[in-house]
């Protein structure tokens, strides 16, 4: 075999210690996370993984990050309907994801740590502005009142999802992701997610 | 002091053991959680807990009852978007509520166990009859569609502001509750909630 090409190399490391951080995840969750753990997992070097992530909380960063780049499709189904309910099954996959599941229980155990915070934020801003574009087609096409809050709108898909998975337990299956896009156009049409808010004054995000 | 009366200190010393309960789990969470814990926190002997919770699931499943008991109330405004915020404000403030906040991340972390499974249960159906008979008094006034099932809007109402307590820590403020409502008072009067569904064809709970 020639020389491993440094970037396929490198990328392969990611991709190993990456995967050995959900099964760590999975396994033991988030109290069980360590680099020294996931070293031992992956068969890498420590040395290598606290250079390149630093800490347990820096391959959770890496890990949502690796996820969020695979899991965020851009939806263009030419309908505000369908371009949510394409939203709400993707957020179904990723709840039914083993990774998907093992990273946001990792994330709810983590409760209010900083740096989680950081990455949770980075998370929702990029699902945010996928979803912004969305809202933007639909308002250009006159499907929603102008003004809409494309985050609110995020967090309204998903939230039942996450409700079933964290709280209730119930099923996580297509019946449950098309009745939240379906509940969510009916208010986004409706302009409840319109600024200015009849209650509370927040900026936009 | 005269004797005590024995209602009242069978009482008494539940309310002292229930709240040791939360006192353990806010401190400890649900893995920390265990009778000899929580007999050594209230003063009570441990015994007395064994006899009467058997578990720590039953001392979680008789604080989970009593915190319901004390936080179900009935709203009866008139209107189906009064009643819902009355709904959601209740929520939040349990949401809100150091016990409630205790609660909701033990059944979070308890996981799939299947007692708490059933306390899980029991509690969504305290909270589902209460919203059945606001579902219904507005299906009455003509406010909504026939067959809107109780269930779901009970579910959609909670979900936006569980998901800011446990995943994206975002303020639990009476904003966030009063949106709700008004994204669930607009899919349920455009007939989301009503079966038969699109979608699925799950039996009425």
């Amino acid at each position: 075999m020639s020389q491993p090409r440094p970037g396929g190399r490198t990328a392969r490391t990611r991709a190993a210690v990456l995967e050995a951080t959900i099964d760590q995840l999975t396994e033991a969750g988030y109290a069980g996370l360590s680099v020294d753990a996931v070293a031992r997992r992956a068969g890498v070097h420590k040395a290598t993984l606290y250079r390149r992530w630093g800490t347990a909380d820096g391959l959770l960063l890496d890990a949502l990050t690796l996820f969020a780049d695979r899991s965020v499709a851009m939806p263009d189904t030419g309908t505000l309907d369908g371009d949510l309910r394409d939203i709400a099954r993707s957020a179904l996959a990723v709840l039914t994801d083993r990774a998907g599941q093992a990273l946001i229980r990792a994330v709810v155990s983590a409760g209010h740590d900083a740096q989680v915070a950081q990455v949770i934020r980075a998370f929702w801003t990029r699902h945010n502005t996928m979803v912004a574009r969305v809202v933007d087609r639909a308002a250009d096409r006159g499907e929603l009142p102008a003004g809409t809050e494309a985050a609110d709108v995020a967090r309204a898909i998903g939230a039942p999802l996450y409700m079933r998975l964290l709280v209730t337990a119930e099923p996580l299956d297509t019946a449950a992701a098309d009745q939240s896009a379906a509940v969510v156009t009916a208010a986004a049409r409706a302009g409840v997610f319109a600024r200015p808010a009849p209650h509370g004054a927040e900026p936009p995000m």
